[in-house]
C-alpha cells in the first residue's frame, strides 16, 4: 500500500477549502510584496484556528515537509520566499480582533490581524497601539512579531517586542505553546515568547498575541529643525529628551540630499525649511494639552536658536500641520523614484558614531563608479540609519561591492547589519558581522532544539 | 594515578585566591541575605574577570560540578540557596564600571557592580538608571537581570529587560556568549539575551551588561490620593496617564489597612492624608518644568475632585516633599514587624480584576484561624500586588494553606504566581498554575540543550 503524501493527508484531515493546490496557488497569492512572480509552493494552507495549524503542523512534520509561515508578506529581507518544495501557511483567514479590554488597556487578536485594522480598533477605544511603520495597510501582526518590527515611535514605545504582553506560538511537531495573559509581569520561569519574538517564523508559527495599549495622547506637536553639525544633532536630542520629558514620540533624521528629495517632486510635500543646512530633524511630543505642550516645544527650540544648538526651526503652528510635516518624512517613494534600481540598508550603531560613519561611508559609495544615488535618514535616537543607494542595473558584483561598503565597517565599531528589517535571506552572508560564532552556534542549537527536522522556514536566517 | 579533584583543578588553574574552601568559606559568606546561618558549600570561587567565570565553568563541566552563582544574595524566593556539593560562584570582584556614554546613554558594567552604584554613576553624569528598588545597596546589576527585577518605576520605564542593551553571558560549559554593544535596535537573527534575562542563573552566569540610561527628569511631583472604590482606582489611573502623557512614572496602590501600618510606628513616616478611605493612591510625574508639572498635576487633581474621581488628595507642595511621600511606600518592614512570622507574596493578574480578587482572598485568609495580620499594596498599574500574610509560626500545614488561598485562584484568572521576584526554589510548586504543561515541557528542552549536565542552579526554577 502506499502511503499517504502529505497533501493527501492535509486535505483528509482539514478538508479541500483549507488546502489549496495547482493553479489556485499560483493565481491567488504572489511570493512577495510588490513583486508579480506567481507563488512557488507545493500548496497554500489557510488555518482558521490554532487548532488548524497546529493539526497541519503535526502532518508537515511526520512527513519532514518544509513551511514558509506568510503574513502581509511586507517583509524586506525575503523571508517569506518559497520554492516549489515548500508548503505555505497563510494567516490571512486568522485576522480575528478577539477582544478589547480599555481597563487592562490589552488587545486580543488572532496573529493575521492587519496592523491598521489593529489601530483602528484601539482607536475606538480611546487607545493607541504605538507601533505604526508605512505598510501597516498590509502587515500582519503576526508578521511584525516575527520580525519585532520597529518604526517612528520606537523612542518612546520600543520595538514591537516591548508590545507584546502575551503570545501563542505552534512549534514544528504542532505543540502549541501559549502565553495569552493580559498581564505586565509574569517572572514565572521563563519567559519564552521572547525566543519566538524576531525569529522570522524559523522557530515556531505566532496564531495569536495579547498586545499592549496606550492611553490615546491628547496633543501632538512637531517641528522640523536645521543644524549645522552631526555633533549637534546629538546634543539637540539630549536637549529635547530632557525638555520634553517622557513626551518625546519621534526624533527623525534627513540628511540635506534626502531632505530635498522628499520634498521636491515627486513627492507632493512642500520644504517648510530652505535647502541651506546639511541636517533635518523632524520631532514629535505626543502630550496631553495642545496648547501647553505648543508653548513648552516652542519654548525649547527659541532656546536651543539662542545656544546655537540649531540653526533654524519650524514648529507646527496647528494641529493639522503634523501630518503635513510627517508626510515629508513618508515620502520614502520619492528617493526610490531617483532610482533605476535600488539597495536599501537597515543598519544601526552606537549614536555618536552615525555621523563619522555616513560620511565616510558616503564617500566609499561615491567611489564606486556605477553609484547614482546616495540617500541616508533615519531613526537617528535609536541608532538605526537607513541607506538607498540608486545605481544603473542589477549586476551582482555592484550589488555585492555596495554592500561591503556598507556592512564590513559595522562589526568593528559594534553596530548591526539589520536595525530592524531582519536578516531573512538577503542579509545572511553577513550576519557573522553582527553576531560572534559562538552566538551564532547557540542560535543553531536553539533552532535544532526546537525545529530538530529544520522544517520551519528552512534555509531563512540561519544555514542548518 | 588518581584524577583530580574539581577543587584541585580550580585551583591549578586559578590559584588559591580565587577558590575559598573550608573555614574560608564558613566564615565569610552567609547563605542568603539577612539569614544568618553559614553558607554550606564545597567552595567559594572569586573570578575576577569574564576569562576566570569560562575557565571555572569548563572545569566544574568537565567534573558535573554543579555551581550557584550569587549576585548580593537579595533575592526572595531561595534562588541562591546552596548545598555542601554545591560550588558557589559569587560575582563580588567583578564589580566595575567599565565605561558611561552620555551621548549613547548607555553604562557598560561587570556583572557584580552594585544597583545602587550604577545609578549614582549614571547621576554623576546627569542621567537615570531607573531600576530601583528597596535592596539596591546590597543587589548587584548581575542578580537583578537574571531574575528581570521589577521595582517602582516599571509602569514608565519597564522590567529590567527593557533596560539590558547589551549582554554577557557564560554557558554552562565555559562558552562565551556577548552581545555587548552600545546599540538600541538589533534584529540580526534572534535575540539571545532574552534567554538568559529573567532565568535565575539556570541557563548561564551573566558576566557584564550594557545598560540603557534616560536623561535625568528636570521635575518630579507626587500626590497621596484617597478613592472610595477599587474601580475608580483603574479610572484614576486611566485618567492620570492620560492627563499626564509620558510623565507618569508611579502609581502605587494601598489598601487601608496598609497605609495606617505604613504611617504609623514602628514606621516613622507621618500620613498625609485621614485614614478614612478604603484605598489610597501614591503617584509620581518625572518631568521637565518643575513648576509648570506640579501647576498640571494640581489641576488634574482638583478636576478629579470635582469628577468625584478621588475623594481626597495631598500633593506634594515642593519639591522634598517627593522623598517624605515615597517613603511611606517603602517602610514595608512597618507591616513586617506586626506579623510574628510572615510570608510575603508577588502576584499579577488583569488590572480590572484585582479588586475583587483582593477581596475574596482577604476574606479566605481570615477565616484561617492562626492568620494575624494582612496587608495588600503593590504596583497596580503593572497588575502587580503584594501580600503580606502574618502568623504565629511557621508550621508547614499553615504556609501550604496560605499559599493555597493566594495561588490557587490566579490559574481560573490568567495571572502569574511570579509578577517579580521569580520562582527560585519557593514557588516552583505552583509554577504549573501560571504555566501550562507545554510550556513548561518546552522550558525544560531550552535548559537541556543549554546546560545538558544540569550544572546551573541545579533544582531551581524546573524540576530537570
Amino acid at each position: 500500500m502506499k502511503s499517504l503524501t502529505v497533501i493527501d493527508a492535509l486535505i483528509n484531515h482539514l478538508g479541500p477549502s483549507k488546502v489549496l493546490t495547482g493553479e489556485d496557488v499560483k493565481e491567488r497569492y504572489f511570493h512577495i510584496w510588490q513583486m508579480d512572480e506567481p507563488l512557488s509552493a507545493k500548496a497554500v494552507l489557510l488555518p482558521q484556528s490554532t487548532a488548524d495549524v497546529s493539526a497541519m503542523m503535526k502532518i508537515c512534520h511526520a512527513h519532514h515537509q518544509p513551511v514558509v509561515t506568510h503574513g502581509g508578506r511586507t517583509n524586506l529581507v525575503g523571508s517569506t520566499e518559497t520554492n516549489a518544495n515548500e508548503i505555505v501557511i497563510s494567516m490571512e483567514k486568522m485576522n480575528r480582533i478577539e477582544e478589547i479590554d480599555p481597563k487592562s488597556r490589552t488587545i486580543t487578536v488572532q496573529s493575521g490581524a492587519i496592523l491598521e485594522t489593529v489601530q483602528q480598533a484601539a482607536a475606538e477605544n480611546k487607545l493607541l497601539f504605538p507601533l505604526n511603520f508605512g505598510a501597516k495597510g498590509s502587515a500582519q501582526i503576526g508578521g511584525a512579531i516575527s520580525t519585532n518590527a520597529g518604526g517612528l515611535r520606537v523612542l518612546r514605545f520600543g520595538m514591537t517586542r516591548n508590545l507584546v504582553l502575551g503570545l501563542e506560538s505552534v512549534l514544528a511537531d504542532g505543540r502549541v505553546i501559549s502565553s495569552m495573559k493580559k498581564i505586565i509581569k509574569d517572572n514565572s520561569a521563563y519567559d519564552l515568547k521572547h525566543m519566538f519574538i524576531g525569529s522570522e517564523g524559523t522557530l515556531g508559527i505566532i496564531t495569536r498575541a495579547v498586545l499592549k495599549l496606550i492611553e490615546t495622547p491628547k496633543s501632538r506637536n512637531s517641528a522640523l529643525v536645521g543644524l549645522d553639525s552631526y555633533d549637534k544633532v546629538v546634543a539637540f536630542l539630549k536637549y529635547m529628551d530632557s525638555g520634553l520629558a517622557g513626551t518625546l514620540s519621534g526624533y527623525e533624521l534627513m540628511w540635506k540630499v534626502s531632505y530635498q528629495a522628499l520634498t521636491s517632486l515627486p513627492s507632493l510635500a512642500s520644504p517648510p525649511l530652505p535647502y541651506d543646512y546639511p541636517y533635518y530633524v523632524l520631532l514629535e511630543c505626543l502630550g496631553s494639552d495642545q496648547e501647553q505642550d505648543m508653548i513648552r516645544l516652542h519654548t525649547l527650540l527659541e532656546d536651543a536658536l539662542a545656544q546655537d544648538l540649531i540653526v533654524d526651526a519650524a514648529p507646527t503652528q496647528s494641529y493639522p500641520d503634523n501630518d503635513r510635516f510627517w508626510a515629508i518624512r513618508e515620502e520614502v517613494g520619492a528617493m526610490v523614484s531617483h532610482c533605476t534600481y535600488e539597495q536599501q540598508f537597515d543598519v544601526s550603531l552606537p549614536i555618536p558614531l552615525i555621523g563619522e560613519f555616513v560620511e565616510s561611508t558616503v564617500e566609499k559609495l561615491q567611489a564606486i563608479p556605477e553609484v547614482e544615488q546616495v540617500f541616508m535618514f533615519g531613526h537617528v535616537a535609536d541608532g538605526n540609519i537607513h541607506f538607498i543607494v540608486g545605481k544603473p542595473n542589477q549586476d551582482a558584483g555592484l550589488t555585492h561591492a555596495i554592500n561591503e561598503v556598507i556592512y564590513l565597517p559595522l562589526q568593528e565599531i559594534g553596530g548591526s547589519v539589520s536595525a530592524e528589517h531582519g536578516i531573512g535571506v538577503h542579509k545572511k552572508a553577513y550576519l557573522s558581522l553582527s553576531r560572534s560564532e559562538e552566538e551564532i552556534q547557540l542560535m543553531k542549537d536553539v533552532k535544532r532544539s526546537l525545529d530538530p527536522r529544520n522544517i520551519l522556514n528552512p534555509g531563512k536566517v540561519l544555514d542548518m
